[in-house]
């Protein structure tokens, strides 16, 4: 077991290692060349458009200037000096609370690590068991502070019991005001919010299907009749991946095209050519600008008849829609109600914001949708308790036997003595780390397929599938030894009173792996965060062979986001730690309280300059948040309790009975007063906002608002190709240049779907620019062009 | 252990005891003189005032007609006469979902036992293990038909949990169409239903104090502003205990002035006296109706004190009020809808129909419902589980010593022999039976407690209690050994797969104990119910001593009404008791069998001939029916895989673990698809009645209809007293008289507050009778004045 010593050292190495990411983070982030890769932000809200030194040549890429280099540590208190409100029109509401969790730990853990370290850690020391039983014992320094050294039967049990007491009350106590505060800066977020599509739209999902009547003709109908007052219009959703790829396909067309034109703009005597052959290495030599006029061309009319199939088949219609209300008031009614009596058909609810929508997902019907999530529940428990199963596999097909039987022509390589213990010692971990790479992915594809509509609740739900596999596997795999399967066996085959016991008395053992745990993955691995070396690499690489446009370099910036589904859990497993241990183990609480800072200062940082969220769910993740300290404050109760009763302060247990009730029912009144804020939209406030808007908003004006907003993507290109061919009609001659003008200005910025960030995502790009307005200014190119 | 003779034994002396009820039964309720005890439904609906036979004055109260003698058992073929769409518009939609429930039952349990008597009876019976263990163990011959009977290890499992599968899946088959059906019922049920003032009344609660301003005018504003085009009015709650005790006195008043004008008008030369002293014992004689005239006078001008106090007093205004829409969808949106930012503030819910409403907790403000809640449901776990606890306390007072302490003067009685042995053997017994007798009561008041509004969900609470006090104290508490304390306590010191494995033993060996339970409280019950013996006691003391007026006679005929919170619960445990056991030892099935047939007939009968329920919940029980079925299936499959892991059979257990999941999943959808049917009302319901309506329903109309319809009871007798006030004026002379034919005309049936039937339900009675609609038809005195 770790001594002190051992710690130290420890701490010693990671924050070593957290001071070279700042300093290399520091001098990197001055260079102009990494602007875009330190500053995108700033590029995106149009605020910068270029690195600010363009003095010469050498000036363009690296920083000449060195009284900056002086002052290179400033980034920290310029990442203060911006207020939440400014944060909250900058970056929005999501990242804004986002913070806030960082010092509501700060807020939390503080307090509580003062009393504890003054109370608990004389108690614990003063003359304990284990200075007694140390030579027989290796016993580490760090458990010689905490409840392990408490003699059985001691009296000294009641400042715990009395400190769980009271730490709880103050967890609860903060946690309320912070649920407050977030769920009234919600609700002003939404009441200051200008006129958004979303506020006056409905997702209907389940429509019946009536022979001989169109979709959209059946929703007119039954909303018409059943809001006659509020109705306003309705948007069909297609099915349209294969024309999502077509467009897809002649976006990459468009891009080479600009290559080219852009090419010949710089040597106008050399007419850019290409081979017709595969990827251009052979082939007839013609001219490119022509050539990939010509493929458009092609790919336009291929896309005509595309849209007319979907057009005509009925098939391509899906049974839901959105339904559009003349006012807040209207939606907020039909999206609170239900509509039919069938209560698996028209069902309401509020539409996503249009960048926020995954339109894969919104044909579901309702039976599938309850089979599905049975399936990925089972999915999920057998992937948290069984994962070590598959991997096991790999890594046995791993090893050499498995290997030389499997390719027979690999021998003479794997009897080399280098490339053996390569394979041996090295790939049944990288197969353990590429598995844990990828989880959070597999997660979102198996949110994917329950079927949410929408990306923000696709991200919350993959964040608490993530967040039970860091439970049982990092927390309880930590404590108990075995694996997960193993501790689920020996669970089902013990007491309900025994199996607290069995994990509470392993609890203060190890609290030194914990603390080691936190400085390497809190500390060192949020240094890393804001160097973000894998962008800065990308980014060189892809401007350096691949970058061919200024569209190519704004899409190689790639700012990413705060990634919810990873972040969050991993927060919510600092918070379980923490009031695990601030009974048991106080020392601990330290340096959770250091991660806290140090990762506030860097998200900080990150979210003024960095991170471009993709959607804005005004903080609709707080209730989950929220819930999961809860769930620790339980399990922390119940672990104290199992290690009570192993302490023989039996008596005591009874005394701790009380807490959880407690505290369930302050979650539940919690839930009660303040969850409605983030599910529901009470009509008052409709009432307030459509009052307000009444004078600038006329129904006219509304409908044509509207009528474009939900438009799926398809719709969108389908105008431009009419623009087009309709300008075909009108000057024969200038067909081509015109309609590829018409398509790349910026006024037109729809077949906007190349802009990637990973192969899970692709459908997201469906989303959609809403013409005539620059609310959704989330896509790099609508902005920049 | 019982034989089969025994089991023979005790189903003769069963159905012995049952029939001669039958006979008793059949031969009273053909007695003129017990017509309004046994066919109380048919006097309230109007359609029968006076016993059919009415030949000369013996045939006035014996039935001379002896043709009737020969056919006295056909009330059976009569109660089946009446087809269900007539009792439910003769008795109302809750009585016939009622009764579904024992065809239920019988649907379900029918081809069940049909095929576990065909295929599982052989397959326990041949060549069992239990027929080599006879003599060293006392085995019953039930025993021998049951799973007991197969050797571990053998393959006949299979056909077990074949079985197991195939049963539950039939009754979730019946199970899914009877909740459909159910569901269905209750829609056309609500749409068939005329215009009734709960379908335009939401109630609201948690109005926020402003100073300075009413209740009623801060509600007006809210919904004028939030509801501008469906608000109609509102109605304020007023806090009017002591006035509600004045008015029923006054109404005693009244009952024995109208006894006094009867007798003078039937003596007209003898003037009724009185004595002036107290209970009419003593002091000076008077003449008695001047003396109550001149008594109702004085309550009159203390009415009107009190009246006066209530309206100046702006505490006396509860934070709870009715508000009324102007159409049906209004008042769907409204109760459907977050009214305010702050979601304790402005909650609103269906109002329950008049009748039904608890007026008492409408003014629980929203804090303490959750703290309600909390502790009574700590309340009813330690009901529960620690009953036996101050019964044995009772139980320790009630033995010799304790009472000869207690009282020393008793010993002499006490050390009389027959005394003796009379408190030893009989007192204990009689507080356990006391306290059984007492317990849906003492239920009931800890739901009142909880602050539900409507009679109807008291009683739904109330046998949700009583169902969790029969399910650990009545089944498990019979399986297991020990009170239901040391049974928690061995639980929560058994692992997981312990506790079904420890109970899942038991279950067979207790088949016998059931059988005789079902044949005692089943059988022999319910033929006691048919019989009303109760009833028809107290009817006839009543009848001889207290029945003064018509009226009384009216009062005194009590046709009770189905009572859910006793029914229910034990209806839940017969299905439990038939799932559990139909794969265990399915020789019991037939029993229940019998059981469901049977009540059927006599629920039928008395729902036509005797009940009258108190509310329409429009069969709003039947989610709980549900739920409480698929709890049964769950329990017998982790009952049988614990039996089974005991047979070393354990190698089957992992094939049962899929059942319960797949039964989770099938009340999940159950639970998405048609509950909301008896919870929201969806407002497709809403146009379409609204429409229908439309033409009758004018606005000013519909304001009148409303406005009297939720008006606190109190207001009905102020405008009755302000008429008499008036009256009064005008002619001063006539005054007395003229005032007590105003209350007492059948057009004012307002001071109605007498009508009792227990006293826990006196506040009840507080349900107003919507003066100038005759839809309420629940009070016995409005309808036959």
């Amino acid at each position: 077991m770790a001594t002190l010593g051992d710690i130290g050292l420890s701490a010693f190495i990671n924050i070593l290692s957290a001071f070279a990411f700042l300093l290399a983070f520091a001098l990197l982030r001055i260079q102009p060349i990494n602007d875009r890769v330190y500053f995108p932000k700033w590029y995106i809200s149009g605020k910068r458009s270029s690195p600010r030194n363009l003095g010469n040549v050498v000036g363009k890429f690296v920083n000449l200037n060195f009284k900056t280099y002086v002052t290179f540590l400033n980034w920290m208190p310029q990442a203060l000096k911006m207020s939440e409100s400014e944060i909250i029109s900058h970056a929005g509401l999501d990242s804004a609370v986002f913070l806030r969790i960082y010092i509501l730990g700060l807020k939390i853990f503080g307090p509580i690590a003062v009393a504890a370290l003054l109370v608990l850690i004389p108690v614990n020391a003063h003359g304990g068991t284990l200075f007694f039983l140390q030579r027989e014992l290796v016993v580490s320094n760090i458990d010689k502070l905490s409840i392990s050294n408490i003699r059985p039967k001691s009296y000294k049990f009641f400042f715990h019991i009395s400190m769980e007491y009271l730490f709880t009350f103050w967890v609860c106590y903060m946690l309320y005001k912070e649920y407050k505060r977030v769920a009234s800066m919600r609700l002003n977020f939404l009441a200051s919010k200008g006129r958004h599509p979303e506020q006056f739209t409905v997702l209907v999902r389940g429509v019946p299907h009536v022979s001989g009547r169109s979709v959209s003709d059946s929703v007119e109908t039954f909303f018409r009749r059943n809001h006659p007052d509020h109705y306003l219009c309705n948007q069909a959703v297609y099915k349209a991946n294969k024309f999502a790829k077509l467009v897809k396909k002649r976006n990459q067309l468009q891009n080479w095209l600009d290559y080219n034109q852009l090419k010949f703009e710089r040597y106008p005597n050399k007419r850019p050519t290409i081979r017709r052959g595969f990827l251009g290495l052979w082939g007839e030599r013609v001219d490119s600008i022509d050539f990939y006029n010509e493929q458009i061309k092609d790919l336009d009319k291929k896309l005509t008849m595309e849209r007319q199939k979907i057009l005509k088949e009925p098939k391509a219609v899906t049974r839901a829609a959105f339904v559009s209300f003349n006012s807040r008031w209207g939606a907020a009614v039909c999206a609170q109600t239900q509509q039919s009596k069938n209560p698996t058909l028209w069902l309401t609810k509020w539409a996503p914001e249009p960048r926020d929508i995954y339109w894969k997902n919104l044909a579901i019907p309702f039976l599938s949708l309850t089979m599905r999530k049975l399936v990925i529940s089972i999915l999920v428990f057998a992937l948290v308790f069984f994962y070590m199963i598959p991997i096991a596999f790999v890594q046995s097909l791993a090893n050499l036997e498995g290997l030389e039987r499997v390719a027979l022509f690999l021998r003479p390589l794997i009897e080399l003595n280098f490339v053996k213990s390569f394979i041996q010692g090295f790939l049944p971990g990288l197969a353990l780390k590429i598995f844990l790479h990828l989880l959070p992915k597999l997660l979102m594809v198996m949110s994917k397929i329950e079927g949410h509509v929408a990306i923000s609740i696709l991200e919350r739900r993959t964040a608490a599938k993530y967040y039970y596999f860091m439970l049982v596997n990092v927390f309880l795999g930590s404590i108990v030894t075995g694996t997960a399967f193993q501790q689920l066996d020996a669970f089902l085959h013990q007491s309900a009173t025994q199996i607290p016991r069995n994990v509470g008395v392993s609890i203060p053992m190890k609290a030194t792996f914990f603390i080691t745990y936190i400085m390497v993955d809190g500390w060192a691995g949020i240094a890393g965060e804001i160097l973000r070396l894998k962008c800065l690499v990308v980014f060189h690489l892809k401007h350096m062979f691949i970058v061919k446009t200024e569209r190519d370099l704004e899409k190689a910036m790639d700012p990413g986001s705060i990634k919810f589904p990873e972040t969050l859990p991993s927060l919510q497993l600092y918070f379980l730690l923490g009031i695990v241990y601030m009974v048991v183990t106080p020392i601990l609480l330290p340096f959770i309280l250091v991660f806290f800072a140090f990762a506030y200062f860097v998200y900080r940082h990150q979210v003024i300059n960095v991170y471009n969220q993709k959607y804005e769910s005004a903080a609709a993740f707080w209730p989950h948040v929220h819930g999961r300290i809860i769930a620790s404050l339980l399990i922390s109760q119940m672990l104290l309790m199992g290690l009570l009763s192993t302490k023989k302060a039996a008596s005591s247990t009874p005394l701790l009975v009380v807490l959880p009730i407690l505290t369930l029912t302050f979650h539940k009144y919690c839930k009660n007063r303040f969850e409605p804020a983030f599910r529901k939209y009470p009509l008052e406030e409709a009432v307030n906002k459509d009052t307000q808007h009444r004078a600038s908003e006329s129904n006219a004006d509304l409908k044509s608002y509207l009528s474009d907003a939900y438009l799926h993507p398809i719709f969108h290109s389908f105008e431009d190709v009419d623009l087009a061919e309709v300008r075909v009609d009108k000057n024969e001659a200038y067909a081509p240049s015109t309609s590829q003008g018409a398509i790349s200005s910026p006024s037109s910025p729809q077949y906007a779907y190349q802009h990637e960030d990973g192969p899970s995502h692709d459908t997201r790009h469906y989303g959609v620019e809403p013409t005539g307005n620059n609310m959704y200014s989330y896509d790099v190119e609508s902005q920049h062009h």
